[in-house]
């Protein structure tokens, strides 16, 4: 097994799921309904870094917010997918709408639901605190708290 | 002593604390009043799959929050009560009414009023930045930060 | 110098300052104004279980907020002096007040505006993020982070 | 090379960057815009301590938000430049109208986009939880979280 590094390397499509990985996982409960999202401000510059290298960057969430739409607009991320149930079959409509191979691919993700994609991509990202699960087909990254890392730090 | 997985094994009805135990215990307040309540993205998955492996999820707590009845909606749990003085009575009835022994109950707690459920209750489970108690007919769990843990990891 | 604990014993009316005692220190400015003050559910307990053994608890702090005059409410906490500049001065009309010496006066607070009244209480508590001072004739408590601790693991 | 705290003696006009120095990078976003900052009771009295030591406090965001001029009227600041793509130019043209030389700036940044600022300046600080990059003609310094330093302990 090559080195994560060598490996991502080679990326050139990279998925990210929102709470837990462009946040830190909570989730802001308010009268007027759930809507408070906290990003990190270094996460920005490093969103911004991978797509000026030529990599796409694709934000791909269960959940749905209008915050994400206005975070990934500041950020110039297009590739936005809310409310997905199956995160590997939109993993796999990029990648083929991209020309891309699987060994292109990678994705983020913190919880068990993201354990079918991030299984078919051959690089993956994980939260330091990190749940139980170990795929053993991945290469598990990230030794960092989520306010300072992620995008930039990631790849 | 049976390990606590052990004694885990048989809770048929598992009841939480909401400040402190779904959220970090932080009471936000707001000029209109205490609206804002942080829950963590990854238990929400741990619940749903406790209801899914049969375990009843019940809330109990001593507050009363509109966000509370909101999280507990998204979670599917029906169970909710709150403004409760007497935590281990609400605990009680719902045991009978689920036709459960004691032995099949759980609770989750974090503070001095939480002592008699949990005194009650054949297992419990803690935060890791506990309160100094440590009742002795009780097994004490969880070694993790709040975000991380929860339903999910705790049984 | 006897330990802090046995100092602690005497104590009859305990102060505290709000930012970094009782919250961890944040402002959050909204655009309605500084709005949001972030409390700690277990230090709720603590501060009335201090009250209810008999220890007079007083909030004096420097800044204002009515989400300070409602969390105090919600204790049961009466004497509550918010926009103070000489926190000592007013630690002083409590004592006398209350018929106490010096001796059974403590201050909790977290800064060096604090220094006076932290000096002048026989007893203090400080932060575990503590700022680089020290007063030598105090005594330096609390080894936990603001979460756990407060009122009720204070005394 | 000096140690860092002679270097710092020298310092006559100190800049800072916003998100992630003077707060903890954390960006809200709520469906009104980007509404909330979350800075630290304890900066305050460090910056306002900074300048009553004669030395000029100005701060510098490429970011922009009503909540950093409400803050910064707080803390008596009135050198204000937010949306600032080119931290170095706005540094070197208030070091030209104070009558000061290079050696007498310093400024603290937590971001790649800070280094060309960084560089210019003597005497630089960073947050703990820093960025991978360091600058070789600078110093780096502060070893503490957010919440307990800044301004303050910075000098």
């Amino acid at each position: 097994m090559q080195p994560a590094h060598h490996k991502a390397a080679t990326v050139r499509l990279m998925g990210f799921d929102v709470d837990g990985v462009m946040t830190d996982g909570s989730l802001y409960f308010t009268p007027a309904g759930d809507e408070i999202k906290v990003f990190s401000s270094l996460d920005g510059h490093g969103l911004k870094m991978l797509q000026e290298a030529g990599i796409a960057v694709a934000i791909i969430t269960g959940r749905s917010s209008e915050m994400v739409s206005r975070r990934a607009e500041n950020l110039g991320i297009t590739l936005v997918h809310q409310g997905v149930h199956d995160k590997r079959a939109v993993m796999e409509t990029l990648r083929s709408a991209l020309g891309l191979n699987h060994h292109q691919l990678g994705y983020m993700g913190d919880d068990v639901v993201d354990l079918p994609v991030l299984r078919a991509c051959g690089f993956l990202r994980n939260r330091r605190r990190r749940p139980r699960f170990r795929p053993p087909a991945c290469r598990l990254l990230c030794q960092q708290g989520w306010r300072q890392r992620r995008g930039k730090r990631g790849l």
